[in-house]
């Protein structure tokens, strides 16, 4: 078993060719890297059955047993992935701004590569796969930390995709699954600050507030999301009931999901009754206040936790507030600055609420689950970040960047 | 004694308020603070001389007791800093990019304040007014952390501007100033992720290291520079005698001053006898490798020690190397990614250069005293951040900020 710290150091070292690699290059890496996915995929099924037949046996829920599983149709999404980032402009190597001063010096702002990313995840191989192509694209090295419990998967992912990456001309070292899954690996992990320049945990609340707690290497905190969709007295009820169904239903299970209506007093008993109506047989457990009990019968009561709660499951919390000042001020209790959403047709309201609402994306009539890399746009995404330090919300292939300022003289001291 | 978490969470309930501000209120705010400094100039020196008091009995150095003291002309400048910051422009609202999908939505990415900012520094009096109107202006409310050395020079500093920003319609508890400054009080200070969005650490290397160490709030690390200049065979050897003199003696004490000078060994005996000519009557104590010694007798012998240190002194480290090459190992090596200059006519020696070494920071034929956010046209500086994350190089007003997504549109759901 190599050490951790040997590994990392590994891919400081490769991150420095790495860094100024041509474009031509990179994607032909990713290519072949798709191209070697597919034609290992039998190899790749064998190897995963070893990890879904140890989760069998550990006790696995059918949920996170899904998950592990790799098939032909999840390799070839994989393979299609990378493909696609083969195919998206690199950001490495943009002036994003220049300027010249009074004494003659030109400044060049230079977007380049982080360095070595470190990334923490659960028992989802397709993230090896996923944060691998991220990372060379952008120019840098990467270091995954996965589960054991998806180990067999990841080696076999990432021992194709390093073959096929050094093959195309990527430096030796610049793919690192780390041997050491141990908890205590962790540990050591996140405080290598001489070797990484940023750790990106992937997974669940417990999963990410780990590593921020304990890492010194500066971390992007991602994806824990207890959303909100506030229905104000102007907004289209029947368009409104269709996007609170769509905030809740579509896919529970993630982080852009809503988690809790809050509706305006003045439209709550019509909007309720529509909105239960519709939800009832998607079979959406909802949990209201008082006042929402009151139009609402049967309703279960919501405690202080509901409002809290990232449910990621068929359950929705309801209150029904004054207006949009205790909407704003319900999210700023309990949001966790990932997505807010207001329906309305005041330009008061929806003012107040995109001005005064602090989250990473705000809709305004439009459903939470448009923050994603895919649906705005970037191409790709490496998680969603609910911090407010160097990316906020989607993180596509610029989020995985810094810049250099170049600055070029013909002789100037400081007077 | 307020207790931390209480003065933190004020700060944070203010930054809310702040954060959307007018820029008239915000400049007329940083206006009446510049007055007010000024129309008190005799109380602050009367309280700083309680610290220089204290200071001297306590035994600071001179460099010390000057960093610490107040004087007219110090208290003028500090207003002036605040009057200059009045006329910059607001970086906050700033639409900084936007597009319309192909569902219709339109997605603007709008500038906005961090929140609450964390500012931990040293006993330097002018931070706290600098600190106070940077945060202000950008939006953010500011919880400092000072010396107790300087206890009350801030204080006054910290309550003349309070009662100023809040006269000019500033919400109340948006300037915090800790009353704890002990250093458990630190502790305590790093980890309140639910109330700072970030801390900047200003000071010393230890300083510096030892709120990286402890800290889960996000942070950003300033200011430690081993820079280096590269005197390549085809630079103009009378122009590199007045940079590397420039660099290394205009302000000694500063992080962008330069420690080490690399030189090419084709010109190495030409070049060093200019140089020790030049910096010898200016009192800089030289320490070479063996090479440099063949040519310069007279000199210190350099260690390891020297190639690692920020002598922040007249000291000068130098190396022959071999050429551009070994230059930029040497700065992988011992650099700290602050400022690294390279002098020569030699374009692909300056594109190796420029491309290869990693730093906030590559000067061309220039001095390393350029990396500064006043000669970057920034107007104003909070520090130099030496990390790769949020923010490289000097930071000005955009880098205290963040940005959020609004997301508009009429209806649409997920498919």
């Amino acid at each position: 078993m190599r050490a951790i710290e040997e590994q990392a150091k590994q891919a400081f070292e490769a991150s420095k060719p790495l860094a100024f690699l041509s474009s031509a290059v990179k994607n032909a890496a990713l290519i072949q890297m798709a191209d070697d996915l597919v034609a290992h995929a039998a190899y790749l099924i064998e190897e995963n059955a070893k990890d879904l037949e140890a989760g069998k046996k550990a006790g696995l829920t059918a949920a996170l047993l899904d998950r592990l599983l790799l098939d032909d149709w999840r390799i070839v999404g994989m393979a299609e992935g990378l493909q696609r980032l083969s195919t998206l402009a690199d950001p490495i190597g943009e002036v994003i701004t220049g300027w010249t001063l009074p004494n003659g010096l030109e400044i060049l702002k230079k977007r380049v590569p982080l360095g070595a990313i470190g990334i923490i995840y659960e028992a989802r191989p397709n993230v090896t796969a996923d944060a691998i192509g991220l990372c060379l694209k952008t120019g840098n090295s990467v270091v995954l930390r996965g589960s054991s419990t998806a180990v067999h998967s990841n080696k076999a992912i990432a021992a194709i995709l390093t073959t096929a990456a050094e093959k195309a001309g990527i430096p030796s070292g610049a793919i690192q699954l780390l041997d050491d899954v141990t908890r205590q690996g962790v540990e050591t992990f996140v405080k290598l600050n001489q070797y990484l320049s940023v750790i990106i945990p992937r997974g669940g609340a417990d999963l990410i507030q780990s590593v921020v707690r304990n890492a010194t290497v500066p971390t992007i905190e991602t994806g824990i999301g207890n959303c909100h969709v506030f229905v104000d007295a102007s907004a289209d009820l029947a368009n409104a009931v269709e996007i609170v169904f769509n905030s809740k239903v579509q896919r529970p299970s993630v982080c852009n999901s809503c988690e809790t209506v809050l509706v305006h007093e003045a439209i709550a008993a019509r909007f309720l009754t529509q909105l239960a109506a519709r939800l009832s047989p998607a079979g959406v457990e909802l949990r209201g206040c008082d006042k929402t009990l009151a139009i609402l019968p049967t309703v279960k009561s919501a405690t202080q936790d509901d409002w809290k709660s990232e449910y990621l499951d068929l359950i929705l919390a309801i209150k029904i507030v004054s207006g949009v000042a205790e909407a704003i001020a319900h999210i700023g209790q309990y949001g966790t600055l990932h997505t807010e959403s207001i329906l309305s047709q005041d330009m008061a309201a929806i003012s107040a609420f995109t001005t005064q609402v602090d989250a990473a994306a705000v809709m305004v009539n439009a459903s939470t689950r448009f923050t994603d890399g895919g649906e705005f746009g970037f191409g790709a995404e490496m998680g969603i970040s609910t911090q407010k330090l160097h990316a906020r919300g989607p993180m596509g292939l610029p989020e995985l960047t810094t810049y250099k300022y170049i600055v070029i003289g013909n002789g100037q001291v400081r007077g």
